[in-house]
């Protein structure tokens, strides 16, 4: 097909090129938002007296009915058209003529593309936004149900410290917290329309920007028209806090896969959510956790792809900029269906209660608790320290826990323990005692639970 | 030495492990703020009667005369004490017996190296934000003297549209801007304290969180102690936004390497801000900006080896993340030079106005405004789009300008030229006339260092 | 559709998990190596007596059809069916019922697709071989035709010394042939097959490994059924040896990008080989090479996102390695179309000989022969470069060339100087003197070009 | 200090540009090969006759003292000569005169830098070599003394069938074979000297760059001379080759992380190679694996650093690659530092043999057999997985293993099972029938060892 800009040229690309370069195999996902954008853009025109009050009728009309051709399937994108804009304008002037010919007055494919981008993307942040909330919500409910389900807290992966289920699980939550905040700041920071920078300099037709971006919604428009078409922070910065997020469900799925395993078995996965071996008849595998942790490497691939494309290129656009849609829709597909599989399959999780309590009671885990005990007694934290390290020393030699020995062994390893040590020494004791602000004592942790779930209702 | 943690343990510490493991050759950058944290945690401890306020004053007091040691290069850091807040308590108790060892009650290094580094951190984001402001301030008043300065705007790398080289500055003055917001965006979330949440569950010693955060100036403690002490979000945030930063400067430095060439000739390099070569005398090399687009990997670097290391990591901490340091300091000191580097040598370049004029002159670039021309008078763009690629390609052929035809010759490609089109042609003109919001017109461009230089007023 | 592993399993898969883990998707891909994998462990079935003679040829038919029907698309592949294995076993089992059902005797979906990846990567890298033939055999093409024409080399992207465009462009060549090199040393240790490992564990049923490696035409087995089934290096080496081969495009298309700017004017791309602007009719831009460079950031994001998928993961195999072949499937794409389209491009590129020698004669690119010619008569080398130094700069202030000056003003910067030197003052001149192993003189490369010619004939 | 290059500038470098471009502070790791380069290079200019031998003779006088100057520490390095090269060629300017300012004759730092990196990385590659070989060495030994050794092999972190320890370990084993091999390959190729290509177009000057090589034991000199001096292919190629070799170490340590879990409890990690906690007395943390699997991220980041800064850099030599240095000393100094603790660690640890053989027992981990024990009996495979799904299920509803039920039961799954299945359903009767090539039988790993152990002796 004819390209729209053949002009100057006295020969047709060629083949191999047009299949090289042609984007519409994917960027055709951006239909919706281009005719958005160009039905704004007609409009403004109009409004301007640039084409007539009938001309942009018959466009927004003819793009109306693209817009219904593409969603049926029917309109056929051709490779040799390039890209989802030249097709729609080609399918606009076969449909209106003159007046589709007008369409692209003002305006390039450079801020255009800018634009499309742009109003993709804050569909699709806010999409993900409205999916991290559904998780939150689902890890909040988990929460509410286990604020008494206690369980090792770990560093190291070495038993550390007995904590609550819902509290270990609240740290989540503060994670997606962090993650959809950095998700709103994106998208604050998006909302600018590039519209009108043209080519790069602006043009000399009498256009009103901040009318089309005000159809458009976007707060504000850009202020320069050479960073307008040369910037792509916004996809950057998405595809840089989707990373982030990743490696937070990255680490969930590393939790659930090893709480899964037969040594830790804590949970149980639902037999929906986990798949079988094509060779060995007992196996059932975490699968969905598995992939969510493979798919982090995909999304850190996609941000080193994107950074190393803007990576010294000069002013203004250059063609390298076509390769920051593959990674941004991959990006946006990869962290929608992470966030929705496991928000659905987080409900499903059954939790061995039992066996995560006495895990949580086991490998001295209160010795801190011990320490304490010693400190509010007076003694240094240090000696304190010590003191209850030689003492689980002893122990381990022993084959014996701290709550083994009578009160007069323990008096050889400091004069200050009481009878009312062994009260400390339980499990449940120890976390009751976690009183600090943001620690793991049930009630504590229950209130939060209960101040984020009322900072959640609309 | 011993281990403050020894007591369990029967057998030393391999002195290979304590090589492989140390972090003080690199962490001691740090006492500055692990001191400002102690001391404000040793007043926090007294305020709540966990430590008697003599205790206090003599920690404190021990504390100061060790930053003073540690200033003038008297403190003997130790690898077998591994890290700096070890050797820093190690100093403190040598120094004050008893009341030093009474420091690290209800804290854990845990909790404590992620106060740290969020101190650190924050000191210098703040140090980078004004090194931006200076960078932003030097662009502007570049900007200030070249308001009517032509030049080609490019696209492609090939020559697009005239602009004016403060236009072209100032696109990036915008990605400055937008990198200072995040910045700011990444500064506010950081101002969280983690102190208190000592190993992971929070203590039974009744600790005021919110007294050591108000006397560290944070907004806010950590509302979960798990998160607490697994949170890097702060660390990957301010490199992520950093490998932004060096994106754009890669850019900028890119133009600059290119219009030092031969071939450009737009600028000259001041001597003292090139080399010359070992072999070649004739050679003037323009080696700051090189040496910036090279750093720009070294970031990318640091955020993919961040990234890494926190990928499915279980919580809570990991003594993996002991390797978050070397990439946040190194991206510290990158950023920080680059800025201040530049900054430094963008005011001493010399632009060569007469070629930049010429060049904005040549190769048609006018050929939209040609276009333009015939849509003010009805045409539909993409047909005017044709007419004027025609003439480009009859011009181009005959080795000719727009300009060099007579009037007659310009109706043959449109009936609609009219002699008032002669004086649309000069890049001056062009210039001029690209009035839309954010364009390139000279009036615009002063008009918008004007705002620029008043919002940055105090 | 049933699960073939699902004995074991109460409930079905959740809808929303088998979409999120199926890869029957992309990995059909493989497709006509997995039929080939399953002959060939077919036949080796019925050597060894495990299945009969007629199970096997029933088997082998039936995958045959198979072939044919996917071949003419008319198999319809079952996400249900999770990949492209299962959907190719269930095709034949529905096919040959018992027969069929015994195909997946001593094998697991383990080993099976590191079998097809391997076979899968072999014949694409022996193509990428093939490509990389081709390419270089057009750089040969093109360097035979401008083993005269001067050209300025570059350091610091300055005019350094005058080269022969031959020369340049067999710089290339050699970085292609390393890369070349690195392809065959994958494939080397790419063949060893891994069928056979089962699970993880090996099999007790009487297999022989090797006489299925031999049909598939391996070089060996693989020594340990563990690592056959938890090793992805070669893919890793396959995308990490074509990240450098995309670096090398990248720098070829970044001269190719500079040379075709205005500025330059070294080179002018065929019509077929660039494209025009949406806006701008006097636009001809360089979009492949600016593509090719653009591309290179998605193989490195490949290669981070192979390897973050690996990293710290557990032996044997983890379902994350699902995610291998999206980044190999994608970098095996790109890798082609980048080393197909520039070898087609290449040829039809017009160099400019008379701009390009003009370039290589200015900026005193010869000033290093003068200080070799000093150093023939004696004068150490830093002095002489030091007095060069000062006659550049002499000359600089003037606006003269070194030629431009008399003898006698010569002889002021050193007494040596003789009339002889203005015969090396000339960019031919001076390539014809590096005369130095593996330097520039025109014969040289010549020589070099015939040795490369006869190195590539069969 | 002046430059040795400052002939044609006017004014000296700019005190923040020398700090900022300088490399001294870590290039000057390359002074012993820079020396070493320098004598062979004055050698060869006797040789030939460009220098004296008495000059020569001063010049490797000269060198062999600063070497000794900087061995004992009293050469100071100063930073306004920017790198190492200057720095030694200016000490021996000052030591020796006319005769040491005739060294850098037919020389250039690209091609000096070019060559140093060359045999500083031959140097460390063959230290890494031997550091693999003594690591494999240990696994080696460990595992002959785990021949017997069950354990759980897992896919999917889940237990999956009987393995013993030494299969597990030898897999480990492979996997640094082959990135032995590839550090070999990354050697062969590296060994081609770049001296003598000078700036980047060779010399007039009559040298003899076969003779360097030979002094200097390389293969072969590089073919051309732009090549040569741009060229970073062999640093890239070792990071690259490092960044598997510590995605593999990554794997073994995630394996010793979470056997050294108390839910694992397979090893203990002996005191010196473990560390404590600074709050919980009781902690016992496997550091150097946590560590080892950390600096993972940071040879990925170095990798990432190194590509992006190679990325389109235009020919020939850009200051840009100075930034090669960084990471490629970062990358020797983890790969090493970690390969060396790691065999320190491995035979200090100690394993839980009965503690893994009860793992390998439960969970039904001989399902695999069971179904195998069909298929020998004529069932067809898929089949007999079925039938075995069914009775896992059946039996883990009744909290039983297969071995608990009468044969009476299992002849309701099967007719074909007979008494003697009982036999095969042990872990140790399972992996002794695991006799396929590469396979677990104690038997054929026994002879893997020997073969391995033999293939090792000098």
């Amino acid at each position: 097909m004819k390209k729209p800009w053949a002009g100057r040229f006295q020969k047709e690309t060629a083949k191999s090129v047009e299949t090289f370069s042609e984007s519409v195999s994917f960027d055709r996902r951006l239909w919706r938002v281009d005719i958005e954008g160009s039905i704004a853009h007609a409009r403004m025109l109009a409004k301007q007296g640039i084409i007539s009050r009938d001309e942009a009728l018959t466009i927004i009309r003819g793009l109306k009915e693209i817009a219904e051709e593409i969603q049926r399937g029917s309109l056929h994108f051709d490779a040799s058209l390039e890209d989802v804009h030249m097709n729609i304008e080609a399918a606009l002037i076969r449909k209106t003529g003159a007046a589709g010919a007008k369409l692209h007055t003002a305006r390039s494919r450079n801020d255009q593309v800018a634009l499309d981008l742009r109003l993709y993307l804050r569909q699709e942040i806010r999409e993900i936004i409205a999916l991290i909330d559904r998780f939150q919500e689902v890890i909040l409910g988990l929460a509410r149900r286990h604020t008494n389900t206690l369980m090792p807290g770990y560093t190291h992966m070495q038993r550390a410290q007995p904590v609550v289920l819902a509290h270990h699980l609240l740290a989540y939550f503060e994670m997606f917290s962090r993650d959809r905040q950095r998700f709103e700041d994106a998208l604050g920071r998006m909302s600018v329309s590039p519209l009108g920078a043209c080519a790069l300099a602006g043009t000399s037709l009498p256009i009103d920007r901040k009318y089309v971006a005000k159809l458009l919604r976007f707060g504000t428009v850009s202020d320069n028209s050479i960073d307008a078409i040369s910037d792509r922070d916004f996809a950057i910065e998405f595809v840089s806090v989707s990373a982030m997020t990743m490696m937070h469900t990255s680490r969930l799925c590393e939790d659930l896969v090893l709480w899964s395993t037969e040594e830790f078995g804590f949970i149980e996965l639902p037999d929906a959510f986990a798949t079988g071996s094509s060779i060995m008849p007992q196996k059932k595998n975490p699968d969905v956790p598995e992939l969510v942790r493979g798919k982090t490497g995909r999304v850190y691939g996609n941000l080193v792809g994107i950074l190393t494309m803007m990576k010294a290129l000069p002013l203004s656009y250059n063609r390298d900029m076509q390769e920051d849609k593959i990674p941004v829709f991959d990006t946006v597909d990869t962290v929608k269906s992470v966030l929705a599989v496991l928000a659905d399959m987080l409900p499903h999780i059954k939790f061995n209660r039992r066996r995560m309590a006495e895990a949580a009671s086991r490998g001295f885990s209160t010795a801190t608790d011990v320490a304490e005990y010693l400190v509010s007694k007076g003694v240094p934290f240090r000696t304190a320290h010590e003191v209850v390290g030689r003492l689980v020393r002893f122990c381990g030699e022993g084959g014996l826990a701290i709550e083994d020995l009578p009160i007069a062994k323990l008096r050889e390893f400091s004069p200050l323990f009481q009878k009312d040590l062994y009260r400390l020494l339980s499990a449940r004791s120890s976390v009751a005692r976690k009183r600090s602000a943001g620690g793991t004592s049930p009630v504590l942790v229950a209130k939060r639970i209960r101040t984020l779930g009322r900072a959640r209702k609309p």
